[in-house]
């Protein structure tokens, strides 16, 4: 099993032991990681970056974890191969901002 | 190197090839992280999951890798380890949430 | 008819003369508000306040008139009194927030 | 004074007594519009909407005020007139999205 592979089976572990696959969908995990992201941010509210990572450092390596977490969910419930996702993006952003261009 | 250490080369080899790493500060990387989620979100507006999915299954996968790709370069830049960090948030949210109190 | 009042009629006849109210249920609009702001932040990304408004002022404004519109027409249809949620939460800031305690 | 301008005069009070103005840059303004349009959001996830306004309603109400508030801040520091924005942009969505076109 990948790396990646193993770390969705253990969030599909904990919401699967607390009965919660029933409100994972699809719009509402959206929502999640919107709202995950926001909490990441805002540990910068107010702040410059040197600021905010020596108050918040421990909150914001928790925050992009939650949004991580929820992003795998997504992938796992949508059939989304997350390595083909990311490099298939890069792909084309390649394409859209060719180098030397900038 | 592992899975997705191999995904977070690949996104460094991106930004360094445009010399984009100076924009790249902690505080912005959190609001673009919150700006791709969003776009990801817009998917479903005015939209239940399934419309959605059959409407705009291609746009969700390259928003979830948009998410995820800042996610990780944000990982990167503040030396987090991805698999550590969403290990401990599990055992951090398995402790909040025991099994048998839902 | 108050100021406020005029402005949430204009908008009501905006989506009445389009037959959109159908899709304003409450989640959604509270998705619209969320994706209207971050819009308006996206002018902020990779720069400072400066440097925003000086090249994207005119979107600047247009995103924070959406924000405005999609809050006032929630107000509307949750028969919320603009000033007085307004007013009522200063209140609360004020206690929670005493003068002389910053 | 107008309605609104009563507002915006009632929220400078509030942060001017606080000396909290030298923090409201109009970027860490924009964010805090994005935080507070996801407080708002959480409100509604894993729910529809009657179930959250069911339970939620008393937060809904106070989680709009709070981006109205940081929307007329903002307003009042661009030196925006906020009808005038408004109207502005319900003139420019009625020439997008002419009537009878839907």
């Amino acid at each position: 099993m990948s790396e990646i592979e193993a770390l969705i089976k253990a969030i599909n572990n904990f919401r699967d032991e607390r009965n919660w696959r029933q409100y994972h969908n699809p719009k509402d995990l959206a929502i999640s990681i919107s709202l995950e992201a926001s909490e990441l941010l805002e540990n910068f509210q107010w702040k410059n970056s040197e600021l905010a990572l020596e108050v918040n450092s421990e909150n914001i390596a928790e925050e992009i974890a939650d949004v991580l977490i929820y992003s795998l969910m997504l992938c796992s419930d949508l059939d989304l191969d997350v390595t083909q996702i990311i490099e298939e993006k890069l792909k084309k952003n390649t394409q859209k901002y060719p180098v030397g261009n900038e």
